[in-house]
């Protein structure tokens, strides 16, 4: 039994014995129901810091997005020295470390593809360093080289008209939440003897490949470990050992955190659920007397500083589909114990104060973890702070809890996943609005013209029948689910081969359980399009070659978001079918699959590659986001359409269903108390009936509109929304992209 | 069907259809029973060639055994333009081609370790690329790394103390025969639509990781063959289109063994069975009119200098265990076909008179497989060349045919395996006479102390009990067995995974088969003391640990070696056990178990890490070689100890069983007529017996004594003898290895 003199104070005993940092959380954390009156505003430090770095941010603005770029060294743990916000205020910083040696340069990251990395670099005016292309290509294979090696034609084919898309064989996977705080509560040596155990462990009779790779991981992970030490010890700090206070509670944690963005640069960097655990350790601190509020908020400010500056090299392609430089950093806060207790600390409040002190901000991407009973003064706070900076979202704490336990993180967007004991392999979407047209067709891309999914018999009929469209677009998505199952355990196959995780995973257990998370796109596109079919006439208009590419309906139809039974009947009935679909593919390393209905800022994307569809939505428009309903689509009010959401059971889609709303301030009250008091009445009954997530967005059209004309008004330089999946600062969206959200129903009634 | 002009006059039809060289050589060879009277000497250009490259063999021998070493540039299939033995005289080579960029300069080959890639150059003299160090430890892991990042403690023990030993995790595999063949008769492109074909071929439902695998080494071999193409290009040559004549076809097979020995230094990399094929080729033209039979020697000639260059950069380590700087350039002729037919034709012999047109020579590792039923005239032919050159092998085409059909090659010593549609993962040995004294010792080892193998009851009697010998050396070998399949199951997935043989495979069918060769070492000394246990007494000599070390041994025993059933039933029984215990395990990729008695020179290093044993043998001397009876054992002539290896069966050793026997010329015959008709006669009656393989050496201990204290004598520059599993010329070994070749029991009777 390990014990250290940095624990001093601490309670319990399995967490002692084993890696095991919820028992820890149980034994220690304190409960806070009291209000946010204690909160302290930023200290002189803060603002000095965090003004510098929005004089940087505005340059980077002003340089088209980009700073600064590396392009010589190739990222990793120790490729760099320390580094500062500024160097002649480095002593200011309660919580150092950067990505690279300088505040928001973008780091170099082959692994995941030498050509994007390379084309990030030239996109920004940069010259990639030809050695490293040298190493690269001739050397050393990428993952994105991996994949296209291996892919078959047909999925090369899908993937190109886009019936499958958003694969992250390109770039890292990520989604992947190293437990950061193992290293603030363990120290590294005591975690590399874990993992020195878990090697002997896992001698196994007859090893087999398998068996091989996972030895091989560990190998990486201990190199992982013992740089994490090498890094934080260029910085002065000895991580070898626990932390011994708040302060370096912190510290180490972002060490942590910072090994896993200076690897991996996945579409998603989560820094998971690190609030009550901090606030383990700045209680000891304020009840010894050595550490003061003041000095607490700072310490998360400052570390919630350095998450607002995780940056990517990003491409063009990339950008069109998540825009807005996202990184989702997503933290949370709030959620209830497994023993009813709830687990909202003052941490909790200084987190979403951080939204106050330094303004709103996209990142880190702030999560509450609701239950309608959470502490009803927390509850108000976080719809306060939604009301005034729309910049957090809401995730159903109720129904997650039961199926991962109260130490879960959100991996990405909405995603769950246990907390040090769970990865996921996250794979895009499958687009089920073009796969229903694809059913139609027989199989030919409406858009392109190219046979891409396998060449079934095409409806003929004049007038669509609903049982033959239901019957052809069965065995259509027969074929999506496993082409697009078979591509993504190609990518993951080698996304372990080639750009492992090993920051991430030696912050996990060994014996990790996997999930398979798949995604789907144009859900109530598919909806109100078989509703058409149902309860409307719907006519195929075909083109010259026969191939359907418009639709005249008509008569009247119910759509999803109207709180109509028929309707999100078939919501129902589509996710459960498509799910089932999934269910029977076998997936990579025996990971449990899961589905999402969330397309994040990708719907506008999506939505150009896909024709025309019986529901009215017109060839190349945006598809709605995530599972909201269709534009236009909800007449109802906001209730009603949430009462559609909120029937599609979670238990169906576990990697999350995502719901963004925009409300307007009028709507919601007459001032702001009145409007936080409305919106936890909103929260309370939608979550009550199980729904999964809700993006908050209180602000009216017309603020959209002028700000998209005024980006230079300084009331917009931070300016942030939600929008399917994370927050953005409105004025780094595409001009497309901002029209598409104006275009998004701003419920007006409720 | 393709269709060629190349093929013109070439019959049969299923080589056209598909990939199938042996078929092209049934239908097409012509089989030659006549004598050696139609050969031809060396031309003008052969004897300017060979004349400078013995200079350069003299300089390099003058330089330490190495004349030039790459230290800047990786190896690869176009890592260098062309070269040529000497510019100036680079018209005059029939058959072009160098590993580097100069003739006899080793290649620099960082994939299998880069450790032992710069160990070669610093123990030369030259000094590694800083470049290649950082590329090949920070971004690109070698096979050494990974196997070491995965080994379990144990392994690495029992590596560390040599009970297992040899195993080839510093640098390649080796042992893969590429069909070079097939370059010559399809041309590059053909190749590459098969394996493009295969690619799609092997799109199974639901792949998994096997399946990526896989897919990805055809895109690997893909790669390969179309840097083949380049290659050739530098060189002048079109190889995408099959050979269109004999200098072609030569040229076009070497470009295909060039891309092996750029890519691969493997311990063995074999040429095949090339020998009839090329025939065909050279009776086409010879009919035709275009080449005369001067010519054809000198392609063969100038094709077998290329073998005889080959080189690569290797460790002392490595030397001492292989010395003299064999490549197992292993070439076949002889042979019969399935149809009865001798498969012996003129170019047989021209291989076997290059011994006589360039004098003798280790390389390429020339090895006759032997029938009675061979033509009487090429039987003859091929032991006049032993008696007078010491150069060639024998092995026995009768028992290999039924298992491995007739178109087999020997991929290293004495290894078949059926060329381009199988392949060997090859693993070093098991000391059993180790594991005998750690049966007796309870898993310590006699020589370190250490606890090697599990903590079973040591025996504890004074004198040996035989019943309780067997039962403890029963249980330790099923412990070795073990451990032993196990570390090369790491050994072969780390080498697929690192030091893939491309361009080896891209001339393998697809879908291979694969075995997977142990091998055994301490043979004959594990039977002679069981037999002294059995039939004497035999005290045990413990130390003040407790440890045998030492035995006395009262009374006579019978010994391998002399034709008594009473040791050679034992030699059976030890061969079958083990090998059935190597059965018992899962071995890499559902390959097939198959095991080899052949030491090569390392016996002398294996015999070092062996403490005394019952027989007699001392304390760091070494093992006798292969499947030979022990030195001083064969006390009932030559023809005695013939018949006790011969009753080894080769069902059971599939990987080979080593003979290497050295005659007195005077006990041979009067003449050479006579050594040449007796040596006839006891290959005949030793291989009708079953029979796997024989070393002939004809020359008396007297000449060896002369060699190694006067290696200076012109007579002695390329005296070459052969040693358990290749050729060498005798100046090239270590003194050590010198005493033990003079110690060996040289027959001076029948």
């Amino acid at each position: 039994m390990a014990k250290f003199e940095q624990w001093e104070g601490f309670q319990g005993k399995n967490w002692v014995n084993s890696v095991d940092v919820r028992d820890f959380i149980q034994c220690n954390y304190t409960p806070y129901d009291g209000d946010e009156t204690f909160l302290e505003g930023p200290t002189e430090a803060t603002d000095k810091l965090w003004g510098k770095l929005q004089e940087l941010q505005k340059e980077e603005r002003a340089k088209g997005g980009v700073l600064d770029m590396e392009t010589e060294v190739v990222s990793g743990i120790t490729a760099y020295g320390p580094g500062y916000i500024d160097e002649s205020m480095k002593d200011l910083e309660a919580v150092v470390g950067l990505q690279t040696d300088k505040p928001l340069k973008r780091a170099f990251m082959p692994y995941g593809g030498i050509k994007m990395a390379e084309k990030a670099c030239t996109t920004h005016g940069y010259t990639p360093s030809e050695k490293l292309h040298e190493i690269f290509t001739k050397y050393h294979k990428t993952h994105n080289q991996g994949v296209f090696d291996i892919y078959t034609d047909e999925m090369k084919v899908a993937r190109h008209n886009k019936i499958i898309t958003g694969l992250p064989d390109t770039y890292g996977r990520g989604r992947i939440v190293g437990d950061y705080r193992r290293v603030a509560l363990y120290g590294i040596d005591f975690l590399l003897e874990k993992k020195h155990y878990d090697m002997k462990r896992y001698e196994r009779h007859g090893m087999k490949g398998t068996d091989f790779r996972l030895r091989e991981e560990l190998a990486d992970q201990m190199k992982a470990l013992n740089e994490m030490k090498e890094m934080a010890a260029s910085y002065g700090f000895d991580i070898s050992v626990p932390a011994k206070n708040a302060k370096e509670a912190a510290q180490w944690l972002y060490f942590g955190y910072l090994a896993a963005i200076k690897t991996q640069n996945g579409a998603a960097m989560s820094v998971g659920r690190v609030s009550t655990f901090l606030d383990i350790y700045i209680e000891r601190d304020l009840k010894a007397g050595v550490l003061t509020e003041k000095e607490a908020q700072e310490l998360i400010d400052h570390m919630v500083m350095k998450f607002r500056m995780v940056k990517f090299a990003r491409i063009t392609s990339y950008t069109e589909l998540f825009s807005g430089d996202p990184v989702w950093a997503t933290l949370e806060v709030g959620g209830m114990g497994q023993d009813g207790r709830s687990m909202v600390t003052k941490n909790d409040y200084r987190f979403l104060h951080t939204l106050e002190n330094m303004g709103p901000s996209p990142e880190p991407n702030l999560t509450v973890l609701y239950s309608s009973r959470l502490p009803e003064s927390f509850k108000d706070y976080a719809a306060r702070i939604s009301v005034t900076t729309s910049s957090i979202q809401y995730e159903n704490d109720d129904v997650m809890r039961p199926v991962w336990g109260d130490d879960y993180s959100i991996c990405c967007c909405v995603s769950a996943t246990q907390t040090g004991k769970e990865i996921q392999f996250f794979g895009a979407r499958a687009n089920l609005a073009k796969c229903l047209l694809y059913a139609i067709n027989g199989g030919i891309d409406e858009k392109t013209k190219v046979q891409v999914g396998p060449a079934y018999r095409p409806i003929t009929a004049e007038y669509l029948d609903y049982d033959e469209v239901m019957e052809h677009y069965d065995v259509m998505m027969d074929w999506l689910a496993k082409l697009y199952v078979d591509t993504l355990n190609m990518i993951h196959y080698m996304h372990d081969k080639y750009y492992y995780e090993a920051a991430e995973m030696a912050l996990i257990d060994t014996d990790v359980r996997r999930t398979f998370a798949t995604g789907i796109a144009g859900f109530s596109h598919v909806v109100d399009s078989l509703s058409a079919i149902k309860y409307a006439k719907v006519k195929a208009i075909r083109d010259e070659d026969g191939v359907v590419v418009d639709f005249e309906t008509e008569g009247e139809f119910p759509r999803y978001g109207n709180d109509d039974d028929r309707a999100d009947d078939i919501a129902i009935w589509l996710l459960k079918t498509f799910m089932h679909k999934l269910n029977k593919c076998h997936t990579y390393r025996d990971s449990e699959p899961t589905t999402s209905i969330l397309t994040i800022t990708s719907n506008v994307v999506y939505g150009k590659a896909t024709g025309t569809l019986p529901d009215g939505r017109k060839l190349g428009e945006p598809l709605a986001p995530g599972a909201n309903p269709s534009y236009g689509a909800e007449k109802s009010g906001l209730l009603a359409s949430l009462n559609s959401v909120a029937k599609l059971p979670y238990e169906l889609a576990l990697d999350g269903i995502s719901n963004t709303q925009t409300i307007s301030p009028s709507a919601l009250g007459h001032d702001d108390d009145e409007r936080v008091n409305n919106l936890v009445h909103i929260l309370d009954g939608y979550f009550d009936q199980g729904a999964h997530h809700l993006n908050v967005n209180v602000f009216g059209t017309e603020k959209l509109i002028d700000a998209m004309e005024h980006p230079e008004k300084p009331e917009y330089a931070n300016f942030t929304i939600r929008v399917s999946g994370y927050a953005v600062k409105f004025i780094d969206l595409t001009r497309e992209q901002q029209l598409d959200v104006i275009a998004r129903t701003c419920h007006k009634t409720m």
